[in-house]
């Protein structure tokens, strides 16, 4: 499985990643599903993957590739703009589809892939997407102001109660830190090291990239913090007294 | 949707299920999830249901009219322990297998149910077991002191982070009223009102029989009271400094 999470803030983007793959719990590796496509003044995309590895990895080479769309051939470093990046990434995933959606189906296999694209391109806005399987998409808005892909379930219950877009661009990274501590506790196929980045709205360039590694300090003091955190909430927290 | 969660504790059992059933999300109504059976002095048995409904109704009804169980006819009122319990709720969902099984897969419904089945019987020992649609079933032990039926995943970090088998009662009563809290705030097919049951080890009777609506005042006390200690700890908890 795959943990992904994505925040729309108004100063920014905190997107979050984990690392483990696995066929079975026999068959474990570590692959980036963080691909930043950069070029500082310009633009900045950054693409999280989650689903089967052999399709989002097939996307992710005809993104570096190029694509047809609208009638001209475009990679993640040439679009003009995000919406066409996520249009960029359905028309990839659809080729992928066509290429290997029968021979899957033909063994069972499930077409699962889903990508958030996020970023900004120029004097454009800042933007973030979610790319489903069939290549569609949606937008993340002030309203609904992160997007999840993979086991979201367990980290979801900290984000319902704690984001808003207008959360600050460090309480994004301390609440995805916890979002993903807490999945990580409870799902053995989501695992360490994480990728993270944060990206400041009008940047046009990452302000924070970074892997985050199982004796990383600042992610055990999150985590260990968290913890006691809350288990010292929990003792605070009065027994119910029905009457 | 449903939730349901069952704490195997060192001083007893703590029973706890949400009510609401949807077909779609235009048809949604409250049918209770836990079943209980009680002798007081004799025996204490509690079941609680989650997936299909149709199928979990007719198990229940056939666990009250009886089936054969080792070439004798029983009900959960007239097996000599818990374990025949276990296995009469299996009994029970493969008469239903037989009957809808076939129907069933012939409209492409899944053949869904999961029940929790607690409780203790005369001076045999108190017993937790989930009963799997196949009939089959594992049993809670002090490693693993609860099992969730239903949407599971909103509500378990808490368990995996607070729960032992050592917890007390009264703390294991706070302890699936907040895991059912995040499973309401982030699933809208699990809802109020609740159902808690409570039975203390070797008492044969049930401590504590509630249903909690949402007008419950201890329930949005700890509702309510979570989340500010939440929000508390979060903002208590230092940003990642990185070097």
């Amino acid at each position: 499985m795959t943990y992904c999470v994505g925040l729309y803030l108004k100063d920014g983007l905190v997107m979050l990643s984990d690392t483990r793959t696995n066929a079975g719990v026999d068959h474990i590796s570590t692959f980036s599903k963080m691909h930043v496509f950069e070029v500082p003044g310009e633009r900045m995309v950054t693409l999280m993957t989650a689903g089967n590895l052999a399709i989002s990895q097939s996307v992710i080479t005809l993104l570096q590739q190029g694509v047809e769309l609208d009638g001209e051939h475009h990679t993640i470093l040439t679009v003009p703009s995000l919406f066409q990046a996520a249009q960029l990434v359905g028309v990839a995933i659809r080729h992928v589809w066509k290429r290997d959606g029968g021979p899957l189906r033909e063994q069972r296999v499930d077409f699962d892939v889903s990508i958030l694209v996020g970023g900004q391109i120029r004097e454009r806005q800042m933007r973030l997407f979610q790319v489903y399987s069939a290549g569609n998409f949606i937008e993340a808005t002030p309203d609904t102001a992160f997007f999840q892909i993979g086991d979201h379930k367990y980290g979801k219950p900290i984000l319902d109660r704690a984001l808003t877009y207008e959360t600050s661009i460090e309480d994004g990274v301390k609440l995805v830190l916890i979002s993903m501590d807490s999945t990580v506790r409870s799902n053995l196929s989501v695992g360490l090291p994480l990728d993270l980045l944060v990206y400041r709205r009008d940047a046009l360039r990452t302000e924070q990239r970074r892997r985050i590694g199982e004796d990383d300090a600042c992610f055990k003091q999150i985590s260990e913090g968290w913890s006691t955190a809350l288990r010292e909430a929990f003792r605070a927290l009065p027994h119910p007294q029905w009457p």
